[in-house]
């Protein structure tokens, strides 16, 4: 997990040529801790988070239950990456991959990576899905169809109703089964986490010099608003990390540096804007949509 | 309820001098609905919204539990404001007043006002807290203790481990006693509803033209992120209506047109920001700061 955050700032430093990581490291008042690293001021990049963690200590009763952890005893380590770009022309995104164990010795694998562009692009949502398909295949044929559902389900605004993006992929509690052993698990997600980078860093360089105006920037100030509204009300990570007393700065290094709300703002009928907010819903077959 | 919704955005307007609010009516699905009063770009005010609603409907059993609702028919009538200033001189504030009625026939008055200033301004704080204290006085001699001391633990980010600001009051579920009548509680809150215009146009008054710089915009913006954090984590007039199917822009129209999080922000010691940190915790006396 250290090689692989290490590996990833390497090549989105390498891509942004404008900034490079900080570093801070933690320690977890339970046992263990992180290094968080952190991009601000880019030439591609805003504000990017790499963290990872490596942290144990005892659950709640309360937080048990709400996991549905079988122990209140854990050890949770994972990378998770969030990417705020300057210009609406890149999409935001972001990746995780966790690894758990429970005390009574249960231990799975989740993670996930999704794509939200401020302006939905057919052509790279259809080639993000497609690449996601690929690792998936690579693994089980039930994957992506599996992990692309969920990543639907999950990246979702239920009070909005509208998903966050185009979806992706997102799967949780992988374990051993009588078909697939934990180490095949951890291969598919190992699979995951390299295959980032590739597919971020080319739509970075696809999109860098894209032209925008005032308009565009102003939607995308209130897209990254809705990106607030999923990560402090919905994501799993976040109240995860906020429940056991985890690094706020590093839990919420997910959100961007400028975000803005404004009152019942309604899209131009046959806009750009209206074409993507359109797209904002669940069940899109992104790999066919033309 | 409708009435007090009127006369007080008539006095912010007043005082704004350079805007007026917009109106939207709607329909809520239970039963009931509102009127949304907002406005934005005014000469004090960058953004505010003045939501009156009364709403019926069932509670959910998960929200009936999690709210210890005695009955899950309810119907909740109030008024809630939330004012972002364009200036960082300028506090934001916050004021609700609610009744509640459960099908059981149980019956209860909650509300509050509090104060989030961007720079805390020792003077201005004790005075606020000198007219809460005035206004509840006039009511029973423990309002004012019991209910700062609820707007203290009640207006606080627990992952920050920071309040929202000043604190001010707070109170919920202020129902008949042997001792207090209903209509005693009533008066109380109309109290409260009616001494709120007064205090923060006097506030708007004294600070609009105070100067400012980069310095003080970029730290508002992120006092703005913590206001956020707080509406979308903690909030349960939030809480309730995105659960319970609410009119979302009538919701979130408490959140700031712009906000900002910056990673790792540590204001320089003895700077005017690190005294406004150092004050944003519980149990700070107000009335006798010095």
């Amino acid at each position: 997990m250290r090689q692989f955050q290490s590996d990833l700032c390497h090549a989105l430093e390498t891509c942004d040529g404008g900034a490079t990581f900080s570093t801070d490291t933690w320690q977890h008042e339970g046992g263990g801790g992180g290094i968080s690293r952190v991009i601000e001021g880019g030439d591609v990049l805003e504000k990017g988070g790499v963290n990872f963690s490596a942290v144990q200590g005892e659950l709640s009763p309360q937080f048990l239950k709400m996991l549905q952890m079988p122990d209140p005893n854990y050890f949770a380590t994972g990378v998770s990456v969030v990417l705020h770009p300057h210009s609406p022309m890149v999409p935001i995104t972001h990746m995780n991959v966790r690894y758990f164990e429970a005390g009574n010795g249960q231990a799975w694998f989740g993670g996930g990576i999704d794509l939200t562009p401020i302006y939905v692009d057919l052509k790279q949502a259809r080639e993000f899905h497609a690449q996601m398909k690929a690792v998936c295949d690579k693994h089980h044929p039930s994957y992506y169809p599996e992990f692309k559902k969920w990543a639907d389900d999950y990246f979702y605004n239920e009070h909005r109703e509208e998903t966050r993006g185009v979806g992706g992929i997102f799967f949780d509690r992988l374990m051993a089964t009588a078909e697939i052993s934990l180490e095949e698990r951890f291969a598919f997600v190992r699979d995951v986490a390299y295959a980032f980078a590739p597919f971020y860093t080319a739509i970075m360089n696809q999109n860098r010099n894209l032209p925008y105006g005032e308009q565009e920037k102003q939607w995308q100030l209130m897209r990254r608003g809705r990106y607030v509204e999923f990560n402090l009300v919905y994501d799993r990570g976040t109240k995860f990390g906020l429940l056991t007393k985890g690094r706020i700065e590093s839990i919420l290094m997910s959100l961007p540096t400028h975000a803005s709300w404004i009152y019942n703002f309604t899209p131009e009928p046959g806009s750009a804007e209206a074409m993507t907010q359109d797209y904002l819903k669940k069940d899109v077959d992104w790999l066919n949509v033309q």
